[in-house]
C-alpha cells in the first residue's frame, strides 16, 4: 500500500524528514493557538488546539469525504451541506471535543466558522469546520472565538508542520507525506490514532495542493484514493462520528497531464493511511493482509478486515506469537458468515513468506515455527514498557520503521484482489481506552 | 436472557450451587481421564483430558448446531455427516487440541470414535467426536486410544461436573445448568472462554435430557433455542472452527406436554450461553445491550454486536467509564454501514436505566456520570490483580454475581427487538490471548 519503506534510528531523524514532506504548497498558510477551558461535563478544565488553514483566495477547487457513521458530528453535517457552494477560503480544526449529539452543535459550529470567516474577510459559508475529541461534550464557542484572533495571527507560510501538529489527540507523532507531480506538488497530513475503521477511519485529514485541478476531477479523484487507501484500514472496527478528508487546491499551477494526479494523490493517501495505522493506539506491530483468488474485490476486502480485526489473531501478533490458527478461524468465520463456498483445499495462506495453510491442511513444525517468530519480531515497533501505576504507555514517540507482518491469502475462487492494513492488540490500547478522558 | 440473577460469596457456595444443577439425567453416564503427551507442532509435553459420554443404549433422538466457520473442524465434518445416522449411543470430547485442519484429521477422530465404539459395544458410527483446543495440531490418537479404557472404566451416573470441569480450556470454573420439566429434565454444561462469537460461540455444549422427545421436535426445539442464546453472545467476535451444541434424549421418561419442552431447552440454553460471556477470557463486565425499534430483528442482532463488539467500548466499561460517545458510536457504525435510514433525533440510548441520548443530543453531566459509574462498578466482576512478570490473571475462580451492564437502545425505526450480551476488553484478555500456547 505504501509507496516507502523508512527507517527511522532517532526521534531527531524523524523530524528532520517530516520537515522535508511539510512544505506547503503555493497559496496556503496555517495558524494555531491553544487555549484551556472548562467543559461542563467533566469538573475540571482541559486544553483546545485551535488550527486555521486559509487560502490566498477561496477556491471552487475542493473536494471532501466524509464518514457514513449514521451519528455523524455537527462539522460532518456542515461540511456535507457546503460541498455544493461556490467555494472554500479556510477551514478551522479544533481537537478535544467532537462536537458530536451535543445540544445545539451545528449552531455551535457555524458560530466558529462565521468568527474565523470574519477575520479573514470571507463570508461563513466559505469556511469549513473539523472537529475531534471526545463525543457528546458541547464545543466552547465563546472560548474559541477568543482564540481564533490569536490563530489568524500565526497564519504563515512554509511548513505544515504546526497544524499537523495541532491537530494530534492520543497520536504519538504528527504525519504528514507529500508528493510531487508535474510542476507542484500535494502535501496530506492526518490525524488518527483510535476509533479507526475507515467508512472512513476516525481520521482527519486534510490534502493541499497547488495544480489547478477542476472540482469535479478532483472529487473524483478523491473518491477513488479514499477507496483504496482510508477505506483500507483498520485499528480497531470503529468507524468515527468524525471522519473527515478534505482536498484543497489553491489552483497556483497548472494542472499535470491526466493521470499524474490522481496517481499522486493516490500515493500521498496510502501513505497517509498506513502512517494512521503505525500511530494507532498501542501500535506495536502493523498487520497487512493482502487477499487474492477472491470472487471479487469486496469479498477480498471483508475478507482481509475479518483477518486484522480479529481480537485473537491481533492478540497472537502482539505477543509474537505464531498462532497461524487464528489466523484460519479469521477466514473461515467470515466465508462462513458470508455463506462463500470456500474450498479449504484450495487456500493457501502465508505469513511472513511462509506457507502455513495448503491442501485444506496446517503446515506447522517448530522450525518454521521459529521463523515465523522471528518475521513477528522484526516487524515489531517496540516491546511494552513496564506499567507505571497499573498504566501501560508506549515508550516511543516516532515511528522507527515501517515493516509489516505479511500475511497472504489466496481463497483460490477467483481473480480479485484487496490489501488491507490492521494492527495488532496490546496493553497500551486497553490503558489508552479504558481511561481516555479522566 | 438468563433465568436467574445469582450472588456467590464464595467459591464453596458457587460449586454447591452446581451440584445442584449437575445431577445427570436417567440413562447417563460420564467418564474422565487424563494423560501426557508430546505434540509433534511443540517440543514439550502437555496434558489431556478425554470425556465420555455415554447412553445406556443407542438413541434415534439426539440434535446438533454445528459452527458456520468455513474452516471447520474434523469432529465437526464427522458430526454433520452422522447427523442422518439412526442413532447415538456416546459421545468422546478432548481438550488441548482442536483437529481443525491437521493432517489427516478426519481420519484421526474416526480412530478414536472406532476405539470408543469398541470399549462400549457401539458401531463407530453411533460415537460423535468433540473437540477443543489448538488449531493445527494432530490429535494424538494413540495416546487417546491409550486413556479411553480409563475413561470408560470411571463411567458412572449421578452427576455430570467431572464431564463439565474436564472439557475446560482457559475457562476458570466449569459451567452446568439444568431445567426440570415434565417427568424429568434437561442439564446442559458448556465450555466456552475465547474465539467467542455464536454462529456458534467458540463453545462446544452437551444438553441431555431424559424426556422422550422426537428427533424431528429435538431439532426444531434446539435451532430454536439456539438462536435466542448462544447466536446472541459475543465475547471476541472470533467464530471458532469447533463450535458444537449437541442434545441428546436417552428416552427414559414420557415427553411432557407441548411448549414446556422447547421453553426448558431455551431457558438453559440462554442460561448457560450467558454463563460462557461471563466466564470470557478476562471478562471484568457482562454487558447486556437490548435494542428495541429495530425495522427487523437482523437488524436488532446486528446493531446489539455491534455495540458489544466495539472493542472502545469494551475498554471504557473495562475502565469503568462511561464513555458514552462510543456507544453512540457503535451504534451509528453498524447503521452507517448497512445503509439504515436511522434518525438521530428518534433514538434514544440509556445505559443502567440512566438515559444518555435523545432527541439527538446526549445528556451528559457530573451527576449523571456518577451514577453510571456507579453502574459500571457494581457490574464489575472483579478489579484487576497486579501483573506478574507482565502478565494479569484474573484473581477469580468462580463467578461472584450475575449482574450486567444495562445497555438499552431504542432505535426509533420499528418493533422487532433483540438482546445480545457481550463483554468488556482487559489487560487479562490481551496476557491471555498474546501468549496462549507457550
Amino acid at each position: 500500500m505504501a509507496s516507502t519503506n523508512l527507517r527511522f534510528l532517532s526521534r531527531a531523524e524523524h523530524r528532520a524528514w517530516l520537515e522535508t514532506q511539510a512544505r506547503l504548497p503555493a497559496g496556503f498558510r496555517v495558524g494555531t493557538s491553544r487555549f484551556a477551558f472548562a467543559p461542563r461535563e467533566l469538573p475540571r478544565p482541559v486544553s483546545m488546539n485551535l488550527v486555521l488553514l486559509s487560502l490566498d483566495r477561496p477556491t471552487p477547487a475542493f473536494a471532501a469525504r466524509y464518514t457514513k457513521n449514521a451519528f455523524a458530528g455537527a462539522p460532518v453535517l456542515l461540511g456535507r451541506r457546503r460541498l455544493d457552494g461556490p467555494a472554500v477560503g479556510a477551514v478551522v480544526v479544533n481537537n478535544k471535543v467532537a462536537n458530536v449529539c451535543a445540544p445545539g452543535g451545528v449552531e455551535a459550529a457555524e458560530r466558529v466558522c462565521a468568527g474565523a470567516a470574519g477575520l479573514l474577510g470571507l463570508s461563513p459559508e466559505e469556511v469549513l469546520p473539523a472537529s475531534t475529541g471526545v463525543i457528546g461534550w458541547r464545543l466552547p464557542v465563546d472560548e474559541m472565538l477568543g482564540a481564533l484572533p490569536a490563530a489568524a495571527g500565526a497564519l504563515k507560510e512554509g511548513s505544515v508542520l504546526p497544524a499537523a501538529e495541532a491537530i494530534l489527540t492520543t497520536d504519538l507523532y504528527p504525519k504528514v507525506r507529500r508528493a510531487e507531480v508535474g510542476e507542484g506538488g500535494i502535501v496530506g497530513f492526518a490525524k488518527g490514532a483510535g476509533m479507526i475503521e475507515p467508512n472512513l477511519a476516525t481520521m482527519l485529514v486534510f490534502l493541499l495542493t497547488d495544480l489547478d485541478v477542476p472540482r469535479a476531477a478532483l472529487r473524483t479523484a478523491l473518491g477513488a484514493a479514499v477507496e483504496e487507501s482510508f477505506n483500507r484500514i483498520s485499528v480497531d472496527t470503529d468507524t468515527s462520528t468524525s471522519d473527515t478528508v478534505l482536498l484543497l487546491s489553491s489552483r497556483h499551477l497548472p494542472a499535470p497531464p491526466p493521470g499524474a494526479f490522481e496517481a499522486a494523490l493516490a500515493r500521498v493517501c496510502a501513505d497517509l493511511a498506513e502512517d494512521v495505522v503505525r500511530n494507532g493506539e498501542g501500535v506495536h506491530h502493523v498487520i497487512r493482509a493482502c487477499v487474492a483468488g477472491a470472487p471479487d474485490e469486496r469479498v477480498a476486502r471483508l475478507v482481509g478486515k475479518s483477518v486484522v480485526n480479529s481480537p485473537l489473531l491481533k492478540a497472537a501478533v502482539n505477543g509474537n506469537d505464531p498462532n497461524v490458527g487464528r489466523l484460519l478461524c479469521a477466514v473461515g468465520k467470515i466465508a462462513g458468515a458470508l455463506g462463500m463456498a470456500l474450498d479449504p483445499s484450495r487456500a493457501v495462506m502465508s505469513v511472513g513468506g511462509e506457507v502455513v495453510l495448503e491442501g485444506g491442511a496446517m503446515r506447522l513444525d517448530p522450525a518454521r515455527e521459529g521463523r515465523l517468530v522471528r518475521h513477528l519480531k522484526e516487524a515489531e515497533l517496540y516491546a511494552s514498557a513496564a506499567p507505571v501505576n497499573g498504566v501501560y504507555r508506549p515508550p516511543i514517540d516516532f515511528p522507527p520503521h515501517e515493516k509489516c507482518v505479511e500475511i497472504v491469502i489466496d481463497l483460490g475462487m477467483g481473480a480479485a484482489t484487496a490489501t488491507v492494513l490492521g494492527a495488532d492488540l496490546s496493553h497500551e490500547y486497553v490503558s489508552e481506552n479504558a481511561d481516555y478522558r479522566s
